[in-house]
């Protein structure tokens, strides 16, 4: 035995929904097993959720600073080799900070930080601890996002020249118009939550996808923002005009009074030979649009497929996998960067992606605030 | 007999598309005659193309001014009662005016004029004449487009709080990287194109439609335009933030670069109760997303449609209809008013719709020139 | 003048659906002119429809054999060159064999005749008669319809295998669960309608559909029809299995219990290379299946459509045509046999397809009245 | 600790995608703890496999029979609780008659025995054994497969009417056309395959599920299958005639040679009132039609799903999850029952789906072969 990566996990505890997508993810390659963690900030419903996921309490810790110390004092082959955050997101950077210092390997949820300037702290860190740090943009996982940024890679739409994403969601629409509720949500209020809500929590998803299959990066951007009531402080909905390098123009979209939508997440990028788009909704279908050719529709397990998309697709054809999968290729390929096997830059999103999707979310809100100008991006 | 109108038509001779859409929308409810007109320049080709049609040669003209002088000259009850324009963008102004002067109904291809100044004296002259006047914005012809129309007319979807509209296409895509068509192409050149490709051809339509169907008054935009080369002059591509009446924001996103499109036209208008999806392509589902409710898809043809969006519906649920009866209802609504009968506002675009067309597309230009900054529409 | 053929139509008048079908499918080629007949039993409302229609009254007839007798009596260059019969059903054969007889050509809507025996005396009518004779089959005048025989001839699928056809709609749902509806009901009626419902209406249209299409006649049958209420004297749903020529074996499905569908027609060919899959309701996808490729949709007016596809898409790619359009590609057809110019047998049914579709009604009937045995085909 | 269901498994060893499937699905919910089994005939791959997942090698055993003679002498709170047989089918047999002989739980893949015959004797074995027994048919395990059957039986359709499910595949294609390569096929020799290729494999799948989700048994089929070839010995194609309780008609398709078809296992049944229609390849939709109404698409997670729909759905609506949830969702209702915990009748097949299963296949052979006649299946 022995093979398995001893894994911890922070956060995630009672009837956490990202709590269920890490513990099923890490389980569906046989690559991780779960020995520990902080579940939960009191301690009877840590242990009591370790009861009911069926492990051994010994490694449940009273807080964060036990495990750390606890677990540094294991034999290095006992010790947790990963910890994966998925606390609140204030919580990511002290967390993230201290496991890097003891040299523990990361998994940390989005956004990465709440601030800019955390995460360039944290990348020079990082730079010091040499461990594996991944940030889990899930959707990035998908067998056929992973297809669209390889044909990208390929030149299969040959040179890009417009990038379109839209994230749009319903579900702050019925929180939204309470002046009660508005004031209360913790995802407004800005001590909580940050500088932004929409931009933060989903316009960096699409931040971070357009980069990835597009393979170029925003450079600068201007943002309209929405906050539809005066006394709401956060951010409900955006527009976001983009500039990548080459040249290339594009547009973000993210909102959450897109009333009824659920979790529409989309990605087109055309280039001047053909044409790419995904929807999240349906992920198994990447479509191919090319001049005076039919509409292609391209699905996972094909052996027309990259090979990065195949490793990442379990059944055949016609055996719809879902976000599950898509979160369970990222820690497979985080697996395989603890284990030093080989693996592609694309199977996991890195510390750079996180630090950029927290510049975005700032500079989002910058060029909002100062009247919808362009501001430019970190290198 | 003598019931139907009496039509006339500019343009659209040998194998001109639009041509085809309006001869056979005019006779999809047995409403018009077609009984002459000047479909080609040259008289050979005009004649000619008469006979193909199979109609008699005795009212087809050399040119324009003939057309005005004869028929003006033909008793009230045979001469032409409304006239088609069909011709190249910048024969539609002193056409549209001297048909107006003289009393004739007109139909007008879009964008109305080359600019908005013209467009404003086109009104006044409309004032004068007290014919009937409409824009041919294709597709607010369509029966779901309709219906959307009047459920957010009637409040299913509550207050609009965001709006997108998506207009994209590739056919430029073979065009705009070869330098010698590029600077060949009619379509961009500023002389005979007007001063915008992209918007004054397509973004207009998606301005039209969101105005049309949200019943919003557009009332600011900031543009980022794209010509992708430095000797191009005219816009290809083009994102717009949009302000309209009530605070309301949105987006009209067009391009003709987004390869392999082909003419994927979308609206979608959230309110604070629901939301309202439709896309040309597939211009019979109209989607009604509702929190918490399953996604309503309504067709054409049911009885829960709207009366406006029952009367543009020729057939059964279940029999598609295409753009052809989207045109022909907007010659239905014509007919209704050459012939003094009741008829609905939605029924067709007016002088007034057409002149924001052309406004929105000279202030496009404007806040892009600009550099992306904020221009006011007129009121 | 004088270049469009002269078409009289025999029913269809007052809100006839058929009627208004027929009537714009003729005019969207300018091929035919309407110039009389016989719209309804009424004389005031036969009258009444052609002032609505705005046609000349003159050579509107108080019944059929009217018609027959005072065109027969007009010089040849101004007698109706072409008779559209859209009577109810059990007057298709009476009328189109005296047309025949009297040297006109003939559009029939389908059931051709009532009986089997009908069929064969007016193909040995048309023999001796040399005119044009079509059966308005619609659905084979969708553009991807024609494609997708086109592909299968040309062998893109390779050899035929496997048939499916479904054609499901609900409509007599509400009538048949009502002892007094289903009783008085003329579709239900055998006295009117002949010995079958579904099978007669729909049922009929798959067959002919899956002849047309894989280009492979059924040879025999084997059906179980679905009559629900014993006292209910008509089928109104019935699954056929089919064995067609070369071993291939098939099923067609209708039903007209299937509640809340609206015209759910749709046709599967596979092949030992590849499949083909089409359906009414969204007609201008046809989608090819190949093993170990993308999925490819393809859509009208693209170059990579055979020639008679593209001599029925009037309009670029992306521009919805429907079911107006599909008839009127059969009538394009039938005006170039008129016309002695070329065309092709794809073009529109004719009185063999028409023929056998009304022995496929009789052999179902048979099949399931003997027990569900296998029953074949007239050759 | 203590609290997970102690879990053995037979087969699914290697690359095994069944192996996937049960061992991911187990884990999901964190109900299971895979303790041992026997993956692999070869002892050396068994073990090999056993380390590639990381478990413990002590209950890996050289083969079925040692691990029923060594699980059974462990203490009962540290046997195995239940064993998943995913071995070769005709190995199904003695497997699951064994573990119940010796009192373990049972999770046997379809199907569940290679003849009738077993298959009673199996349930009789069982009624012995008191033990919990549960086939995996994987499909019934969607929670919009669930809510189909939940509306059903709450009458949201009316009284069933028609019932139609199709389950096409083309992946024989390349096999069946070579005669090599059909006569050396495991899945096309009797010997290993039992009398049925496709309906053994996949029709019975079809047949499950209309009898899940309709409530209808059914009580005699006539079936047409197809061979292609008169050398090949086991049916790749067939259509099933089928009639249920309730005098409800139906059609049970299935092939092998459709080509280029994945897994597009469909079901549609319409009742009286409406309409019901889901399809495997895009499981998370659920599509309901009835008169009158706008179409409604049903989406998992929402409020107005059934509990036992909602309780097989882990993240909130627009995360799609798959065929491992779907699986998942199974063996949580097989850990309800084994935990005496209070679980609905629908959230696993039992013995009884497992037998009507293979009695299904033996009828349908049977029928084929007398000549396409109605058979009885045993009640």
């Amino acid at each position: 035995m022995g093979r398995k990566i001893r894994l911890g996990i922070l956060g995630g505890g009672g009837d956490s929904l990202i709590g269920v997508l890490h513990r099923v993810a890490s389980t569906m390659f046989d690559k991780y097993e779960l020995v520990g963690g902080v579940f939960n900030p009191k301690w009877e419903d840590n242990i009591g959720f370790a009861n009911e996921l069926g492990i051994p309490t010994d490694r449940i810790y009273k807080d964060f600073d036990a495990l750390v110390e606890e677990e540094s004092k294991l034999p290095v082959d006992e010790r947790m080799q990963v910890v994966s955050i998925l606390t609140p997101n204030f919580l990511h950077f002290p967390m993230a900070k201290k496991l890097l210092e003891n040299g523990f390997n990361v998994i940390c949820e989005k956004p990465m930080t709440t601030t800019y300037e955390e995460a360039k702290i944290l990348k020079e860190t990082l730079q010091l601890a040499k461990t594996v740090f991944a940030v889990t943009y899930t959707y990035t996982g998908y067998p056929m996002v992973r297809q669209m940024r390889e044909m990208i890679k390929n030149g299969d739409i040959g040179r890009v020249q417009k990038i379109d994403s839209q994230y749009y969601q319903g579900w702050i629409n019925p929180i939204i118009h309470d002046k009660e509720k508005r004031s209360t949500t913790w995802r407004l209020d800005p001590e909580k939550s940050g500088i932004s809500c929409c931009i933060g929590d989903i316009g960096t998803h699409a931040f971070d996808m357009i980069e990835y299959v597009s393979g170029h990066r925003v450079e600068s951007i201007l943002a309209d923002l929405n906050y539809l009531y005066s006394d709401n402080k956060m951010d409900i909905d955006g527009t976001i005009l983009v500039r990548c390098e080459n040249q290339v123009k594009g547009v973000i979209r993210a909102s959450q009074i897109a009333t009824g939508e659920e979790n529409n997440f989309t990605v087109q990028i055309y280039g001047d030979k053909a044409g790419l788009k995904w929807q999240q909704e349906n992920p198994n279908y990447l479509y191919l649009l090319e001049d005076g050719q039919p509409l292609r529709v391209l699905k996972p397990g094909h052996s027309y497929n990259s090979e990065i998309s195949l490793d990442g697709t379990k059944l055949p054809p016609g055996h719809p996998e879902g976000i599950f999968d898509s979160m369970g290729n990222i820690y497979k390929g985080v697996a395989k960067a603890i284990n030093n096997e080989p693996y592609d830059h694309g199977e996991f999103p890195t510390i750079i992606d996180g630090a950029r999707g927290v510049d975005f979310i700032e500079k989002a809100v910058e060029s909002h605030q100062k009247g919808n100008v362009w501001v430019e991006l970190d290198k």
